[in-house]
């Protein structure tokens, strides 16, 4: 069995076999920049899909959602930004299924067969004025090569493309994975405006894939915080075409782990890379608790840390506001004992039994103002572990909100 | 019976008989802003207390708790800022001891019959050095005037001293009651880095002060939220030295209703003061939510939209982004039905069913514009309301607290 270290994932969006896309500027956005992806698959693929847990869900989320339930299957996902096409309505469901069938018809297979991601403003309607045209474009651009065009048309407040592919071998085949994904604000655990797209050629079962999936997503993308708001639109979706034509992975298949741990790598570094450019953000921070009571305490203390706001501005500068993370544990539903609480920035201890400890404020800035680093949360309560990545909280996070 | 509005609440420190106060420069601040306070009733006060519920609490929490349900009394209060003598363990304890011990010394009275209060940074010792000779210059200057002088030396990152004062009428004398406080940032519900205290000549029964202080805090400075952040060291004490003569107040007393109304006049009005001078705040938002399945959830759904920050930064502009709303509405605890939630801004409609309704943008982003607005929220599922002061997020948050 393939180890992790033995894979290598690049930073880059080549299409497992089978699989085209496309991105294009269809005029959603004022910018000009790219607006809209599409992504097929020339045989029906396995379908998996993970979904927002806001109880306001986009029309979009809703369609796919009852897609991945009742069909698994699908050829392929039209994605648009600029509007989320949330808060519409029947009118937005409508609009929702008109995209799918309108690239549907453009790639000749069943309208069921597509699903839709929107990103952008709640609450307006979809300019199908411009989508319809634009899925047009889309179907005509599609190409083996076009994974790169679809990571930058699903990009809004991103700075940077986010796509990873690795190789493993199943069955001695060589089967390929690509991720694509987008998602810089309104994220917090539970998948927050981030669309994720997952594409490999290599057969997986149904029921195996939705769990993989599922285990992948709560490993990565619901470990993230940039400004704990949950998002309408949260969307992360897997094909599997089955064209390396393998004996179907499932639990027990001998080559299930490495295809486990392909999922992994590109789903973890996929939500690096979002933390890491949070909007405005400049630090990505690897929040890290251990010795709590249960695996809901060490969870609750790590996102408290992670989500707190004056927390995150503390980063900012290079001051080891240790008293700030402090504040944050007592004020979570974690149990805490004050006088017990250790904590670390990377190696070195600032707090132990609640006091400050050795290390001094000039060594521990050091370590603050690094690009990364981990800050490592004992509370000596228990056995149990979490960790959650968070980014710093400057000024620019406003100026792009408000 | 006297109503709220036959009260007259004037923005000003007048503090009631018996009462003396002072503010002075001891020198903790960098700035050299005035940087402690003190309170002292020249006869013994009954006393009320309410402390933050986080679970690591400063040294002066601990030590004011304690002495709010051990003794109900005491003669005056000491504060310093720039520390905030929290996570300093035994030696903390033992400073704020000390601090209390050596005000009690100056007036000659037991050192219990002291409080101490401290607001500034977590994990740094007390400058015990500037502040002992400091409590010596404040006993020296207490003085029936100096109530403004205490409401500048509790300021922090406070733009503006917060205090009101009133009077009532009880067994046919005057009362007077005077409310100080400080508090910009880390502030959310239950208690955020504020102080408040809160002082009258009135005699009130000591358990009736303390059930009246907890009501008149649960309406007030538990309704406001800046940061969503609760400190360490929040602390609202209540002094009641009985100087009036009249009879004890207690429920039941005919003079009962006018002094809750007074206490809870002047703690709305203070909550008030430290939301619209929440850091870097512009606007002062009031988010009521109505309609609501219990009051668990009305709360739940008003706070949860009043700490979104990115529904907060959408605010500092004038965009009536109430997608946004919709969004912290769905991910709060709280249920809600998407199809039947109703927004208004101010008087106007802006969503019905979930929808967008009737009011323009251009409509809405003139009450958006305004520096003070109403969200008003209603669930249709239910007929419970709650209300959450809130303010805006703007640059100057980040740069006030990086």
């Amino acid at each position: 069995m393939k180890t992790s270290s033995a894979l290598r994932f690049l930073p880059q969006a080549k299409l497992p076999a089978g699989f085209r896309a496309a991105g294009i500027v269809a005029g959603l956005k004022a910018s000009g920049k790219p607006d809209m992806a599409m992504i097929f698959s020339d045989s029906a693929a396995v379908l998996a899909g993970t979904f927002t847990t806001n109880q306001v869900k986009a029309a979009a989320v809703r369609l796919d959602a009852a897609r991945v339930a009742n069909l698994g299957a699908a050829h392929g996902i039209v994605v648009n930004s600029g509007q989320a096409n949330a808060c519409t309505g029947k009118a937005g469901l409508r609009d929702a299924r008109a995209m799918a069938a309108h690239a549907a018809r453009q790639l000749g297979v069943a309208p069921e067969m597509f699903l839709v991601c929107s990103t952008g403003r709640i609450g307006v309607p979809l300019r199908m004025d411009l989508i319809l045209p634009g899925i047009e474009k889309l179907a005509a651009a599609l190409s083996p090569s076009g994974g790169e065009n679809a990571a930058r048309g699903i990009m809004t407040t991103d700075t940077v493309p986010k796509r990873h592919t690795t190789t493993f071998t199943v069955n001695g085949k060589t089967c390929r994975l690509t991720g694509i994904a987008k998602g810089s604000g309104m994220i917090q655990p539970n998948m927050a405006t981030m669309l994720a797209f997952l594409l490999t050629d290599a057969a997986v079962d149904r029921r195996a894939l939705q769990r993989a999936l599922k285990a992948a997503v709560d490993k990565s993308f619901n470990r993230i915080s940039v400004d704990a708001d949950q998002s309408t639109n949260d969307t992360a979706l897997m094909l599997a075409n089955g064209r390396a034509d393998n004996t179907p992975l499932r639990p027990g298949h001998p080559d299930w782990p490495v295809f486990a741990t392909a999922l992994e790598g590109i789903t973890f570094r996929l939500a690096m890379d979002m933390v890491r450019d949070g909007e405005g953000a400049q630090k990505l921070v690897t929040v890290h608790v251990r010795g709590a009571r249960s695996a809901a305490d060490a969870e609750a203390a790590a996102r408290s840390v992670a989500n707190s706001f004056l927390v995150k501005t503390s980063w900012v500068g290079t001051y080891p506001n240790w008293g700030r993370v402090m504040d944050a544990l007592g004020y979570s539903p974690a149990r805490i004992h004050e006088d017990r609480v250790e904590i670390f920035y990377d190696k070195l201890r600032a707090v132990q039994n609640g006091l400050k400890a050795g290390a001094s404020i000039t060594r521990l800035s050091k370590v603050v103002a690094k690009k990364q680093f981990t800050l490592t949360i004992d509370l000596h309560l228990g056995r149990h572990a979490a960790t959650v990545y968070s980014c710093d909280c400057t000024e620019e996070y406003i100026r792009i909100n408000k």
